[in-house]
């Protein structure tokens, strides 16, 4: 019996759980969200696509967050979008608090699940419900980057994209950084000689989402079907290496970064053996920027909660 | 080498093209819409689905409808939705003149393929479609309301949906029947004392697609899915029975209405010697329907184009 | 849940249950055989297989026949083959005994199951069966020719073989027969001009069997993958058109002839009426010669049981 | 496009290549056996499989071996199975000069492809085929090993065997042991109060193949589907942590000793880190029986090679 819980039935998350229960290898699937009927209509459209793939996995749309009970992953997309304006601390504060007050509603009949992050700021918010609820986080991180990445230089290099390995690694968006030592194509180290430029890619990976979103109002179906395939790693345990953020011990925090790792239903050893010496660096610089701008953080969303 | 065009890249456009793309069974697909830019992110998303699942099909987004050539199916959802005020007659106006268009764009370049209309009044724009490119066009039709009406009678009677079976026919829509005679459980005639009603299967499937779109904007995971099934069973040749809308001559006109028929490269035969009495004079009398209203629209059709 | 059991694990049952559960579709298998040892062994074997694949079908291999009990579907390979210098009715009286046995010992613990039956001569042991026990029966028949036809077609064309379409009807061995007025090439009509041969075709049909049990001392990965697919599409009640020996009523017995029939939880309606005079004919004439040896075969049966 | 090559048709041979062509991810598939007929007469099989899967892979059946060539993956089976009396040394004597054949004719002709090894005994044969062909060789080692461990974990633990984790190491065969540090049960490390013992999963592992090959006359279906999981990861770059022997650089050798690691176009890198110091005593232990019997080995085969 596995048993997914989605937190969140916005765009994203009604795509990763359409994903997710389609993949036809979970028993049991719980989605919540606050928006009235939202979940209950969407449990009916999922039903209509479970009866045309002959499945049978049981489904419930919930706007009671206390039908979330006994999962075994937990997926959180539920939070605000970034809006005009407004600074990305704040957007920390106000997320943050939606997690605090989740990580009260649902640690406690989840116990022993596996908890993915996919609210933004997404590694953040990964330290900061693991931080409140005390239970196992991953934020999905730089998988999503990953794979455009991927996808990049297999078009450029005219190669399947099964051809491309490598990850992207650090804080998930602006500051992710391409693992260089860690890209191969048809098994050989990438050189920018294949004919392709590194900057080029880098650009790539940064831009891409901005420019989705742009024309389409939101990235739905590249992190919808990606994050599919973290929560199935996770469900059939597929010790399958993901570049997702998991938990570090950095100083008294514990803190998110992606680093390529094995995802089953353990996550680890990191495969940081693997990179070289700049792209160890570049993480522990990640590492570093990502305590002290999630320390002050903290502070801000202290005082703002004291100050209610 | 199979390949599959999407005219249309709206959101039930999107759904559908995912669905089919992800399955694994194309080896080409272009999607075309005529927002800017669109058609082209789509295809990245896209792209990055297809990094995560191993996929090295060929996708192509464009805003330019002569790309679209040597396709072996077309799938067409571009079209008006119907605007509150609007009325049917309406609806089928403008988007026949779309389809006329369509026809004429990419009847040519596409010869042989088969056609797959998904644009509302559904059943109608592939009849006005046929009608304009002389191409082999066929409707999504009932099959949407026959996996609802499957779907709500496996969870009221709490057996798995596969152990249902039985077909929705007639015009897509508010007239669409249950055709009780081939509707079975667990291989047994369904009957009433089952502990379900007729009247409640047939409300059902008459209003869950406007509650669906009331809350949520629009129905797409449900037909998304079903949708992708019949691509499917074309693409692969499956041979498998569905209600769908295919060509019917009547008195001096090819129209659409759906039936239970056997979908893979051809369509057909139809299932009809499977019907009782009454269902059999359910889909006559939708076929004399159809033929009425769409003869009295296409006058309109002639008298709005003339006009111009 | 779908329980579906195996009666016998030679190489053609194993190779079917191996198919059948590695699907994923069924719940719980059973695998029975007479020789000691061989289904607990071959449980093993699956459940190592289940393991890499990750799925948690319950699988039990017995030698005990009462622990055959509570199925949807029995699929039935227990038999003996047939020897050099035994005559086709010494093997029908032959198995034919050994299917009376097993009607009377898992027909009425398995009621309502639908029964495939495998072992040989096909046909004619699914009428026994049904007429022993009661149960609903049908014999994988002509679906395994059918493949071999589109696969040989294919090749000659070469197109990929869902670009072909057809069947191979009548008593399943060497009097089936190619219906031709079903054989389409991408949609169109078979013709010769196509490049191939009608007596080409069906020679390689009749052929190819012999061919391969010479060199390989028995056909199985072909079978054991066409009969997968008549369990899943009942399993599954896929409504997928294949053409299998149904029961059918002539004169005072119940025999089972292949024709193109819909397949799913029920069986039907066949598509005769796709047909043309000439395959019609071929199939009327297989069902009176069927009819005529079966009866003589059914007094040899029962001389041979008084006699005893 | 992906093109494998299956060097041997025997059992386990067509086992491998049966599960991997039908796996559907392979454009191409080259069988190639010394026995006449038997590969043309198994794509034969093949073809009709592929057929009811509506895939279109190209497979060719040859007693050729010039027709490999091209390949990414080659899978060697071919070699002679251990007869009663032959000491475990003939038996590599013999069976290594067929690899030394192999590696002549094939290594030219599919530069830069990945060889599996799957003839015994099978670490050695790897290790043999990469000093001679100079192509990168892996064994299919305890890979099979690690999923009779899981499953009987599962069994007796009454779980979906994808709760158990975990893996089996060394050399393959009667000296393979359970890496006991990375064994865990829904994410737990495993302990005996779990209420199995360790020596019984050890005793299972050692055990199950005899008695399998004893009742069925050789293992097949285990292997022959976790061995596909192998060929799938690696075809597609999936990167699983797999426990399959790779090449280790030991003294003046390349050997090969299964250990868990990252499998996928390139192998590695493994996942020692993960061990505890009894279970890397235990790999560092069987590193050097091996090395000192393969060195053994390989005299005793120069001998036999000069004194022809």
């Amino acid at each position: 019996m596995t048993k997914v819980a989605f937190i969140g039935a916005g765009k994203i998350g009604q795509t990763i759980a359409f994903n997710v229960i389609m993949g036809g290898y979970v028993d049991e699937a719980i989605i919540y969200d606050i928006i009235p009927e939202l979940p209950e209509k969407f449990e009916h459209e999922l039903r209509h696509a479970l009866a045309s793939r002959k499945l049978k996995t049981e489904v419930l749309g919930t706007n009671n967050i206390d039908d979330v009970s006994g999962s075994d992953i937990v997926v959180i997309t539920a939070g605000k979008p970034r809006k005009p304006g407004m600074s990305r601390r704040d957007l920390f504060v106000d997320n943050a608090k939606i997690m605090i007050d989740l990580a009260d509603k649902i640690a406690k009949k989840n116990r022993g699940a596996i908890y993915i992050m996919v609210a933004n700021p997404v590694d953040m918010m990964a330290s900061v419900f693991m931080k409140y609820s005390g239970e196992y986080t991953i934020s999905t991180g730089d998988q999503v980057e990953t794979m455009r990445m991927r996808s990049y230089l297999a078009k450029k290099l005219k190669v399947p994209v099964y051809d491309i390995n490598g990850y992207v690694g650090g804080e998930h968006g602006e500051d992710a950084v391409v693992l260089w030592s860690t890209v191969t194509v048809k098994g050989k180290p990438f050189t920018e000689e294949m004919g392709v430029s590194k900057s080029e890619v880098e650009d790539y990976v940064k831009k891409i989402p901005g420019e989705i979103i742009r024309v389409m109002g939101g990235t739905t179906w590249g992190p919808g079907t990606i994050i599919e395939e973290i929560v199935r790693a996770i469900a059939l345990n597929e010790n399958k290496v993901m570049s997702i953020a998991f938990p570090h011990k950095y100083e008294d925090e514990v803190i998110h970064v992606s680093e390529p790792v094995v995802v089953g239903k353990t996550i680890g050893p990191s495969l940081e053996p693997l990179l070289d010496e700049k792209d160890r660096w570049h993480l522990m610089a990640s590492i570093k920027d990502f305590y002290s701008v999630y320390k002050e953080n903290l502070k801000q969303l202290e005082e703002s909660i004291s100050a209610k």
